[in-house]
């Protein structure tokens, strides 16, 4: 029998039977403050502006939000208008097509939701046991962004697999990264290792490369937005720096995400669509702007790492190794129990 | 003849033969607030607490703080508090040795801090001119921190690259990263590239290595903070990543310093120490906390690129290529006359 899934502590989203609660993690950490979603379109503002984010809690929020769509008869209208919330993260888009489906049958779009929660939070736990069979005693892994309960249903991707070494005693540190330019390391990550009790250092993402030179980084686990067939895998900005930085320095660079996350009808990352956001994300900070007025800036929010970079990608059917263009399409067709429920 | 050196618009700090003034680096680019230094400790203050900055600034600024000491009395004492300030820019103890030398023989302690600061503002044209060389036309310039104006005496190292290349009309656009934690990029990169209007971007450090893989860098330029014998050059935390990611995608990568950043005494990166700043001004920001209270993280301000990864080092007496070992002696003990004066 499986294992019943673990809780985290944080919450990104909550389900109230008639509206959608939304964590505006934009004020975390300083407050923690709710925001109430009624209808669709508040999902999907709340989405775009980034109340919420992270590639898994997005899917399931979306799927509520098509709830909310069609208890005001606004369906399939919602349904489009949630999938043009942010174009990257694949899972929007899977959520979203499970719930049309479902809907074009008439079912119970309400339990399809729920489902589509639960599932994800036993990924995470899935993800996280498989994950930490990587790690050695006394490792010090190095993360990216924010990939915790904030980004996903459950105990989260990456950060998953920090927490479930942890928990088996088996983690000296986490260096993390603080991720700019929306610091989802600085106050998301921070937030939750602190709550966690896991120990960790944040550093700046120009630290990471001396770090890796200087001290024993012995892995780095990161999130991902959307795993081409082929294994190329789009995630936060600075992912792709850090796939570089890895191997150079030798050190296993695995991606950690739910097979939701695993696109086989994006063929490779170059076909990939790659969100530009507003530059004000970038030369403002908390209201406050750091850098002169009238100037040009970049603000590309995602990058794709290729393939051959990813030492391996841990999924919540197991672990896909390259040439991923086989593991992937394998793991995403067996049916089979899990590998940790069948050991049980 | 030599042409006579270009004058930049801003200055870092201006000596007024009782007095030295500081512009309040902190405090760009929103105010131009000038502190005034009448005491050698005042003027250790100001380096250690980063109002000026910038590995060739800081030694003229310590050179006129040692002439400040000499009107008090302070002296030896004050060499020795000068050179504590900030340890990993060589050029700090490089003035202050020219200074100690002047002093012991009785000499102008003033004339010798006014030939300091000339003399960099001279070495600022001649590494303009020499890296522009290696400039193409059209092409996309890739730098790091702040290097202009504000971090020597003149046009600057790596910024003064950038501007030279600018107005011989071969520069598309700079990439400058925003060089977290201090910002030096965002705050005083930018502020410089805009007042001396030449286009360019600004982008997050963990934006670079997608850039260099998206969109054409044609080469990197950053300056130096010290040059061991063999080449290995400490700079600002970041650089070394930059170098790396560089090497994967085959950009040229080039490090811009007068002789005086060289120090043929220090034979190896290993040997620099790498200042540890307070962790402050990584978890806040204008006075702003980013990260939650209570956590652990770091704040290396330097990190160290080896000698392989430098395409070439851009002096103020040419262009050094590996061996590094070879050619930094060669340099540094060339007396002649620069080949640009020679070809005049």
């Amino acid at each position: 029998m499986a294992a019943s899934p673990l809780l985290p502590k944080t919450r990104a989203f909550l389900w109230k039977k008639d509206k959608l609660l939304l964590l505006d993690q934009r004020l975390l950490p300083h407050k923690s403050v709710w925001r109430t979603c009624r209808t669709w379109q508040e999902v999907a503002g709340g989405i775009h502006d980034m109340v919420v984010r992270g590639a898994p809690a997005i899917g399931c929020v979306a799927a509520y939000g098509a709830v909310l769509a069609a208890r005001r008869k606004a369906l399939p209208k919602g349904f489009d208008g949630l999938l043009k919330a942010r174009p990257t993260a694949v899972n929007l888009r899977w959520a979203l097509e499970r719930m049309r489906k479902v809907w074009e049958q008439g079912g119970n779009l309400e339990h399809e939701a729920i489902a589509i929660e639960q599932e994800d939070r036993e990924a995470n736990r899935r993800m996280g046991e498989y994950g930490a069979s990587l790690v050695a005693s006394g490792a010090t892994l190095m993360t990216h962004c924010n990939t915790g309960s904030l980004a996903t249903a459950g105990l989260g991707t990456a950060f998953g697999v920090l927490w479930m070494a942890s928990r088996q005693g088996k983690l000296k540190k986490v260096l993390a990264t603080e991720t700019r330019p929306y610091l989802q390391g600085a106050r998301l990550t921070a937030w939750e290792l602190k709550n966690e009790h896991i120990p960790f250092e944040l550093i700046t993402d120009s630290m990471a490369a001396h770090l890796m030179k200087t001290e024993k980084v012995d892995a780095i686990f990161v999130g991902a937005d959307r795993i081409a067939a082929n294994g190329d895998t789009a995630n936060k900005i600075g992912t792709y720096a850090l796939a570089v930085l890895a191997a150079h320095h030798q050190i296993p660079f695995y991606v950690v995400a739910p097979m939701s996350t695993v696109d086989l009808y994006t063929a490779t990352g170059d076909r990939i669509p790659i969100e530009e956001r507003r530059i004000e994300e970038v030369v403002m900070m908390g209201g406050r702007r750091l850098a002169p007025h009238g100037i040009k800036a970049r603000h590309p929010a995602f990058d794709v790492t290729p393939a051959g970079l990813i030492t391996g990608i841990v999924t919540d059917r197991g672990i896909a190794r390259p040439p991923y263009i086989d593991s992937l399409a394998f793991l995403i067709k067996d049916t089979r129990p899990a590998l940790t429920d069948a050991a049980a």
